[in-house]
């Protein structure tokens, strides 16, 4: 059942997609699918100014697992961003320093390269930029970064990797460094060959039958407006009203009243293993956050059989995790 | 220089064996060594009421790194227990629920199957004992142990998997299941071949001359009367003054003066990796903490060159790190 959408929300693009969706959809056109969507490549775009290498992976993975670049000894990257946990922490908002609980759920990290706009509200760009944040915020890591600096500094192993990862920089251990070795590691953390995947490269059984049917609702609906790509994200932002949330959003950012309660879009790849869902993680249904979007954003209401295809879809979006070994750190 | 040592503090042994090895060492005969020491086992004793089986060991696995259990749902096992910092936190005193800082530093759960006593007090002689102390203690997880159980027990991945671990269970998510899978995981954490074990079975050249000379200065001195077997640990209680502790130790749980500021003997097992030391983590120099042991436990001062050499010794029994993946918890 297809109801009014809320003005504002969906791109011209949308209606179009939806349009053209319902017609060349049924002739299981992969061309089509292929025009929307994008198998994952093996790497996100390496920016020219943080080329990607053997040596910064490595140093990013020792400063990702690193707890003692945090004020109280004990958080990491990957305290939230738990590799045993999607690469998040599937609790609703994200607890931090001294128990602090945030108003945000925390993002995955998995495929975030592929994104061009990081964090809930999108106020940095690049993972570089966004690398130093939770470090740096009280309710996070809660560290003076220079004191970060330092207690690196203190490590003749950190100080032979910054070296060896930063060869033409006669001080290589300093907070942008930190940055780009983080961001590094991060780029290689994607999931490949997800049934979706596997599908788009023309392996018509990657799929269940629901999971293609799903995959066409979503596209003649018009979720795929704005979960579009190869992370099914436009890194874009929308007006969404999650369960709860009394949160401005991208606002807080532009001071733009048209961003008030605007989000980036997430990632949708591994999102069935990265619940609780949106901003404030306040819907830990797949179903229900299916149902949700499908209400607000595109005005359109998933019947009960819909739902489970849409769902069962999405499921197909959960590709091969990374296998990373936490390192020996000094 | 050989000093008086304190009343009481070492056992008769520490004596004998002193004088045994001043003239045994010296003909490097592997046999004596072997009297005190033993290569480290591929496995520790495996308790007749917790077979070893790979599913125990697999959930086991899980519920490590299962931060869900703990009342803020971001502190597991692993989280002062980390893989990436010899199992253990290299801060001086464990910090757990909302910060609070414990007393002690936490113990590597690294070899832990070989000792007798488990915590710095040996409040509980078996893995099994200790699994459940840090899920409920206020200042570690914090969490009720039913409402961990009943967390549990809402994943149909880990109904699966209890179920597996403990099939003649009609109920196996219980309390004491998750300690025994969780030991059955530890007991998996073991750091074989080590250049001390290789040195041990025969390999003469895995250990540096400087290596070799700190140990026979380890046995001669009589470290070896508290610090003997696979684990270099007697599991016993002997007391000991680590800079500003107040700590009351054995004492805590016996009421005995006798144990008054007793500490389990550590493992010196993989202690180059395993800083900072002492019970409440006071010193962070390996040389330093062995001066003081030297100093207060054997009554003798070792020169910088003999502290050189017992230090190279120690490293010698960093062994072959267990290389565990995290797990995909649900």
């Amino acid at each position: 059942m297809r109801k009014m959408t809320r003005a504002g929300f969906i791109p011209a693009l949308a209606g179009a997609l939806m349009a053209a969706g319902a017609v060349q959809a049924q002739d299981n056109d992969m061309a089509f699918y292929l025009d929307m969507f994008e198998p994952l490549p093996a790497l996100p775009p390496i920016p020219a100014d943080n080329s990607l290498t053997p040596e910064k992976i490595e140093l990013g993975k020792m400063l990702f697992f690193e707890p003692r670049i945090s004020s109280s000894g004990v958080i990491s990257c990957a305290t939230c961003h738990n590799p045993a946990l999607g690469w998040a922490d599937r609790i609703p908002r994200a607890v931090g320093h001294l128990g602090q609980e945030g108003s945000r759920n925390t993002p995955t990290v998995l495929n975030a390269g592929f994104l061009d706009a990081q964090f809930w509200d999108g106020r940095e760009a690049t993972l570089e930029g966004q690398a130093l944040g939770p470090i740096a915020a009280d309710i996070e890591m809660a560290m003076d970064l220079d004191e970060a600096v330092a207690r690196l500094q203190e490590f003749e192993t950190y100080r032979a990797h910054f070296a060896e990862a930063f060869p033409d920089d006669p001080d290589p251990i300093n907070a942008d460094n930190v940055a780009q070795a983080i961001a590094s590691f991060e780029r290689t953390l994607n999931t490949p060959n997800s049934p979706f995947d596997r599908y788009l490269r023309g392996d018509v059984n990657a799929m269940t039958e629901d999971q293609v049917a799903g995959m066409r609702l979503f596209v003649d609906v018009g979720c795929v407006a704005c979960h579009n790509g190869p992370a099914l994200s436009d890194s874009n932002f929308h007006v969404f009203d999650a369960p709860g949330s009394e949160d401005d959003g991208r606002f807080v950012v532009t001071g733009d009243d048209f961003d008030r309660g605007a989000f980036r879009t997430p990632t949708l790849r591994n999102v069935a293993v990265t619940y609780p869902y949106f901003n404030n993680g306040s819907v830990e249904s797949l179903h229900e956050a299916v149902f949700m979007m499908g209400d607000q954003m595109t005005g359109y209401d998933f019947s009960d059989d819909e739902l489970d295809q849409v769902v069962a879809f999405l499921h197909a979006l959960t590709g091969e995790m990374p296998a990373v070994m936490p390192p020996a750190l000094p």
